[in-house]
């Protein structure tokens, strides 16, 4: 049987800010990229939202970010490979330790925006990432863009990797992902996105902008919880997905 | 054989601003409390103090305190008890990162400066700390203030506790610390200092501001680590103690 | 003719996150303080809250706070008063940019939260926010709580100051605000706080909690922005108030 | 006569953390461009740092920054044009503040660390830049590198603008300052910073890193503050060009 993850990120709220729809989103997806506030995501948040993961077993994994609150770490910075894997390391401990209060298993660590988008590019700094993942735990599972430099790096140090897609964004024929400035990069129509999501899911391949078919491989799936519309679309696919026979489970659980 | 741990705040530096001479205390010292991030350490910092520490086999503890860079965590803030449990688990976890990294067990956790200040007479504060030191983990010592509210507090919690003493300090008749505010709070003179750090570990007695004698039993004795002979008087205390014959041992070490 | 002011602290979404209706308030209000990014309001927030309040002709004033995004303001900080006075110094400078940039005057400074708390009752630090804002330009206005320690060292500072009352806030019969903590602290009944603030700007007087009458004599009434049906409320009371002979006015301006 | 300014950065201490050798740097130069608080200088080292150089008779301008305590704006960040000119504008009213405090004007705006590399080559970050000294004050003089797109930026936007040169930096052939990343780009021997300083000065010139000779004009030399002989090589410096007959004076002072 087909199987695919469905993951989004979450905990994004901060202080006496709230973002996203944590609670209903949570239903509908099989995994929880938790903010460890350096984008979002102050400590209160974080133990609250590892609660209502693990209340449901969905299961976390650390979303570490470039240090922004003000531009919720979606602007690149020139860090040192070094500073990069210390920050990552830094949030992870800090992750794990709700995790742990809550009794259950951190599973995976997803860098989050500016950070993903530079690691999927950036030999050196994807190696910097993997190498903090891996000095905290070999057991844990690097979810980076499918193709990606990350996975790459995630590979060279020996950890598991998982490869991400994406429902809504438009992918280019070599399977890179049609940049946010260029007019139809992001898929606004429902019904589309989920027939990616499924196409992706059941065949390994998407429709790329230019009209041709591009083989994506993927383990996960990418809901945008900053969506108003989040946690219905993520019912839907998973609905779809299910009735299409894939099994919609988290990273690195039993068959 | 008498005994007694030196510990000292390590590894207060941040970016491009140093302080203290970490490796010469390092080399006197016993056990090192690492800042982690709040008021002072960034993870680059974190990450070598913590390897200078197991390079010299000295036992290390977090050190977490208010958010407060600016005030280097010394300005006191009313915290919720939720609040002040969650950024100490937050931070514990995030220097254990980095005791995994390196390879040593956290020994030891030790809140900073003005969070120190109000666990030592607030016994919510104190419960606070206790629990997330608890839901980290149940062999952390917890090191307060002798005769404090913390120390109370981590024994409710299951914990081991270690009562911290000051050399430099000069105690109240009924054991509490004067104030700094008041004249004659700190003992300037290192001769003076040196003689109450051994009066304490030897006999457990400190000479009180008003002249009587007082009791203070003590597991460790604190060097003030930003004073710029901090090295040179825990040489000089060190010696003193083992030539007394007190041996100088981490928290927690076997006897 | 009788007249007040309604004031509505604005401006305090940061970056990615949300807070507050701004525009539809701007709407019913006379005066916005705004946000100086220390509790909320980037440079990017501070600049469009300026200018939607300039296009409105919305009286602008700073709304400096202690540095405490996590805690939105609202926690209680043992500053120096040095510190609170160069805090309040430095963010009337930083809002007093974008009113420059916007072609608008800068009017009056009312601190915020648990700034506001403080300097209510600490004689030292309100002479310290009294001073900052004399030391930037003495024709601003200080706003403060009725009968606070605020408006008295902005008295003693030769500055013109302004009395703030509550519509929704229970008073007690020597004319302080029943504390949050307590029960029936807060007025949830939207008749009743357009009641009490009517009550007020005709007969500066409120029904206390003991049911007693007392004085409450006030140039502006605070609209809480933070409340869901802030835009509402203030568009009422605002009719209200005029349908009473009541006008609606800025602090300052010409009658 | 010849006549050149002396900058250096200043302020650029933070809370506990201090960094340079401030007052005796501030009798050697004639310009201090001094931290607003997005790398380094809290509100009261502004403070003390507008006060030492106003009591000096050294001119102050605003040297804002990246958001980057920790990596001390020195790390590249991909800012949209928006939030340059709105951080630019927040951090010269935060140090007009201290100025107006202090009696004494503002008279420039230089860029720091990476903000103003960035700004030397990115045409639409340096017109933003330029957009918030304009709306500012436009009597204000922004200083950036020689041959900069600052400067051209600057001028385009109707400001008096202000072109550094470096006495320690080796330049190459077309006028730019050799990335630090490579060999040879800092020049350590202090006669030759020297003589590079006169050199520029007197005759606009100097030789760069291939031997060739460069045309480098120049309103003010910049020197590295944050080096431990800055002070004394401040002093030095000034001295020589007075005996060339250079006269060491601050931008826009009168002839």
């Amino acid at each position: 049987m087909r199987r695919i993850d469905l993951n989004c990120d979450l905990g994004e709220s901060y202080g006496a800010w709230q973002m996203g729809q944590d609670e209903a989103v949570l239903d509908a997806v099989s995994s929880a990229n938790i903010a460890c506030g350096f984008h979002a995501g102050d400590p209160g948040v974080m133990r609250r939202t590892v609660q209502l993961a693990a209340a449901r077993g969905v299961v976390i994994g650390a979303h570490p970010s470039l240090p922004d609150l003000q531009g919720f770490g979606r602007r690149e910075m020139a860090l040192s490979a070094d500073e990069a894997r210390d920050l990552v390391l830094y949030q992870i401990g800090a992750l794990w330790s709700f995790a742990k209060s809550a009794g259950v298993p951190l599973r995976h660590v997803k860098p989050h925006g500016a950070l993903y988008n530079m690691a999927a590019r950036d030999a050196a700094l994807a190696a910097a990432i993997a190498a903090a993942v891996a000095e905290f735990d070999r057991g844990l599972i690097l979810v980076g863009l499918a193709g990606s430099a990350l996975l790459a790096a995630g590979r060279n140090a020996g950890l598991h990797v998982a490869a991400e897609a994406f429902c809504d964004r438009r992918y280019r024929a070599d399977g890179s992902l049609t940049p946010r400035r260029e007019a139809g990069s992001v898929i606004h129509d429902v019904d589309a996105a989920v027939a990616q999501g499924l196409s992706i899911a059941l065949h390994g391949r998407a429709v790329a902008g230019d009209g041709s078919e591009v083989a994506i491989s993927a383990d996960t799936l990418c809901i945008h919880g900053d969506k108003p519309d989040a946690a219905e679309f993520a019912r839907r696919l998973r609905a779809e997905l299910e009735r299409a026979g894939v099994a919609v489970a988290a990273l690195g659980a039993a068959a």
